[in-house]
C-alpha cells in the first residue's frame, strides 16, 4: 500500500478517528454535557469535523494560528485555552476583524485583565473573557477561592466591551496516574474548583455562562459532572501509548502512526536504523513511565499494524532512529528499504512534526489532510 | 526591543552566528582541510551564507527537502548524509533533473547499491554515492574491514550512471562525552576508520576522491586530519547548552534563543508560568547529562542575555512552560506579560519548531530568516 510513498510520514486510520470521535461524542451524551473537542492534537478542519458530528459547534485551539485556521474555516465558538498576554490582543482582533469569530480568552491576572480592559475600550474592541482557576496541577490557574478572582473578574465586569464569560479549569495532573480511582478524585477537583469559583462570582452579582473542565482521563473516567456546563479532551481522538499505558484506550484504537523505512542494518549495533528519528517521532517519552518498553515507539507491520514480536524505537537522533533487535532474524524479515509504522508515545508532539496526515481507510490511501502548526 | 513581537519566537543573533562561522572556517584553515558545513541545523540559506564564507560552496543536507531548497538557492556540491532507500531515488531525479545540482547519496548496504544502479540505468539518471562506514557509533555505517564494503563499491564502480566518490563516517558517540582527550580519540576513530576504507577500495583500484568524517566535537579536539577532504559540523554555528555542558563553547557563544512571554504566576506552585513549552522548545534535555540545572533550558533577559538567577525551565507541556522559583521575589521582577529569552538544550530541535528566525544585532531587529523543516 505504501510502497511509492516517502518516508517519514504521519498516517491517520480514518475508522480508528471515527470510531474514538463517536465515543466521546456518545459520553458527552450520556453525561448530559457539552463536549468542546480541543484541536491542539489534530490541528485539523477534517478532524475537527469528524469530532464535532459535521457540525462547526465550539471547539478548543492551543495557539491564536488554530484560531485563525478554524474561524476561516467557519467556527465560531472558539475558546483559546492559554493565557493570553497583551502582545497578542493585536492578533486576537484582527480575528476577530476579519472573521467576526467569538473568541474567548482566559486569563488567571489582575495586570492582565486591566490591560484587556484598556485595548477593548481603546480599539472598540469586544472581547470575552474566563478566569482560569486552579483544581490541582499548580500550572495556570488561581486558587478558587483567592481574592483575585472577585477582583478579576470586576474589571472584566466593569468593562462594557468584555463581556464575562466564566470560569475554567484543566487536571492536568490526571496523565500522572494510571489508577482510576485517583483519575475520578481528580475530576472531581477539576468540577468543585469551578463550582465553587462560581458560587463566590454568582454570590456577587457575576454570573458564569461557561463552567469549563477537562481532559481526556477526567472525562473518561470521572463520575459527575453536575453543574457543568461543558467538557474539553482532545488527545481521545487519535490516542497513543501514553494513554494505552494509563489503560485510557487500547492499542486498536491508536489512529495515528508514523511511517518510516528501515535505511540500514548495523550488525555491530544489532539493531535496525530507520529514517524516523526525533524529528519525525519527537522526544517525548510519556508512556515510559507506565510502559517501560514503548521506548519511542511500538515498531508495527505498515500494514496489519501488528505489533513486530517485541520491537520499539529504541534510539533517536535528528533524523534516525534506532530499533535494537532480541533476534538476528529481524535483519531478513526486515530488509533495508523496507517500512514499518510506529505507534507514537505521545500523539500531540508527534503529529506536530508533520505538515499532514496521509489518510487511510480499509487499506486504501484516501489522500492528504492538511495540518495549521506553530504559532 | 520585543514589546509588540508575539511569542514564543526563535531569535537569532546574527553577531554570535558570524563569530562560530569565522571560528570554524579558520579551524578549517589551520588544519589544511576543506569544512563542509551541515545545513541540518541551521536550514537556511542567510544562515549557509555565514558559514560558507559568501561562497556557494560544498554543504552537507539532512534531508531532500533541504537538498532541494538549497539547490534552487545556488548550492550545486549537496551531500544529503542519511542512508537513501528507494523510495526517495524519484524526489532525488526530480532535484537532479530542476537543478542540476551534484547530490551525493550515502548508503552501506548492498540492496540499496543495486536498486541505486538499477534506478540509474532504467531512468539515465546519474548518481553519486559515498559508502557510510562505521567508526564506533554502530548507527549508520558498515565496518570498514567488512566483505560488503568491497562488494557495495563493486556494484557502484561496475554502473556506468553512478559515479563512485568515496568513504564517509560519523563519530556520533562524540557527544557521549564532556572529555577532550575522549573526543580526540573519537576523532581518530573517524579518521581511520575513512583511511582503513579508502585504502582497501583503493586496493581494488576503486578510488575515493572524497574521505568525510566529522561532528563539532571531534572538529574542534580531533589533533590530526592527514589523510581526510573534508570534514563535516553543524551545530557549532548556533551552539547550545548541550555543547557548553562538554564545554565546547561558552553561554556567550549560543546564536539561538527563545523569546517567551510570562502568562502566569502560580502561587501554589511558586513558578513562573511562559508560553514556552515543549512545542516551542522541544522535549530534548541533552544538556542535562552534564549540565544537572539545564532543565529545558538557562532563562536570560531577553535584551542582556545574562542568566537569571539560577532559573531554567523546569517543566513543559505542549504550550506551557513551567519555571520553579527559588525566591518570591521574581513575581515582581518578571510579571505576566514581560519577556524572557531561553537558551535552548539543543539548538537543532529546538530551531526546528519555527519557521523563520527574528535576527537581532546590536540590539536591533534585522528582520527574518526563513527555514526550511519536515522532508
Amino acid at each position: 500500500m505504501f510502497d511509492v510513498i516517502e518516508t517519514p510520514r504521519l498516517i491517520l486510520d480514518k475508522a480508528r478517528l471515527e470510531n474514538n470521535a463517536q465515543r466521546f461524542r456518545d459520553l458527552a451524551d450520556k453525561n448530559n454535557i457539552c463536549l468542546r473537542p480541543h484541536l491542539k492534537t489534530a490541528k485539523s478542519l477534517e478532524v475537527a469535523a469528524i469530532a464535532n458530528g459535521g457540525r462547526k459547534s465550539a471547539i478548543t485551539v492551543s495557539t491564536l494560528k488554530e484560531a485563525a485556521y478554524f474561524s476561516a474555516g467557519g467556527y465560531r465558538d472558539i475558546l483559546y485555552a492559554v493565557g493570553i498576554t497583551p502582545n497578542k490582543f493585536a492578533h486576537v482582533k484582527a480575528i476577530i476583524d476579519q472573521h467576526k469569530t467569538d473568541i474567548i480568552l482566559m486569563t488567571d491576572n489582575l495586570d492582565v485583565a486591566r490591560a484587556a480592559a484598556d485595548f477593548a475600550m481603546r480599539e472598540n474592541c469586544p472581547l470575552q473573557f474566563l478566569i482560569e482557576v486552579n483544581c490541582g496541577e499548580n500550572r495556570g490557574g488561581i486558587a478558587p477561592d483567592s481574592p483575585q478572582l472577585l477582583e478579576i473578574a470586576r474589571v472584566f465586569d466593569a468593562c462594557p466591551e468584555i463581556s464575562f464569560k466564566g470560569v475554567l479549569t484543566h487536571g492536568g495532573h490526571s496523565y500522572g496516574s494510571d489508577d482510576k480511582q485517583r483519575i475520578a478524585e481528580i475530576a472531581e477537583a477539576e468540577r468543585s474548583s469551578v463550582i465553587e469559583a462560581a458560587t463566590r462570582l454568582s454570590d456577587i452579582n457575576i454570573q458564569s455562562e461557561i463552567l469549563s473542565v477537562g481532559s481526556t482521563p477526567t472525562f473518561l473516567f470521572g463520575k459527575n459532572f453536575a453543574g457543568l456546563t461543558e467538557v474539553r479532551a482532545g488527545v481521545y481522538m487519535f490516542f497513543d501509548l501514553a494513554q494505552f499505558s494509563r489503560k485510557i484506550c487500547q492499542l486498536e484504537d491508536i489512529a495515528v502512526s508514523v511511517l518510516a523505512s528501515i535505511i540500514g542494518h548495523s550488525k555491530e549495533g544489532r539493531s535496525l536504523i530507520i529514517d524516523g528519528g526525533a524529528f519525525a517521532l519527537s522526544k517525548d517519552m510519556s508512556a515510559n513511565n507506565f510502559l517501560p518498553d514503548a521506548g519511542y515507539g511500538y515498531v508495527c507491520d505498515p500494514v496489519t499494524m501488528e505489533r513486530l514480536g517485541r520491537l520499539s524505537v529504541n534510539e533517536v537522533h535528528q533524523e534516525h532512529g534506532t530499533i535494537h533487535l532480541d533476534d538476528e532474524a529481524w535483519f531478513e524479515r526486515l530488509p533495508v528499504g523496507s517500512m514499518i509504522r510506529i505507534l507514537p508515545n505521545h500523539a500531540c508532539a508527534t503529529a506536530a512534526n508533520f505538515d499532514n496526515y496521509l489518510v487511510v481507510e480499509n487499506g486504501n490511501i484516501l489522500g492528504e489532510w492538511q495540518r495549521v502548526n506553530r504559532w
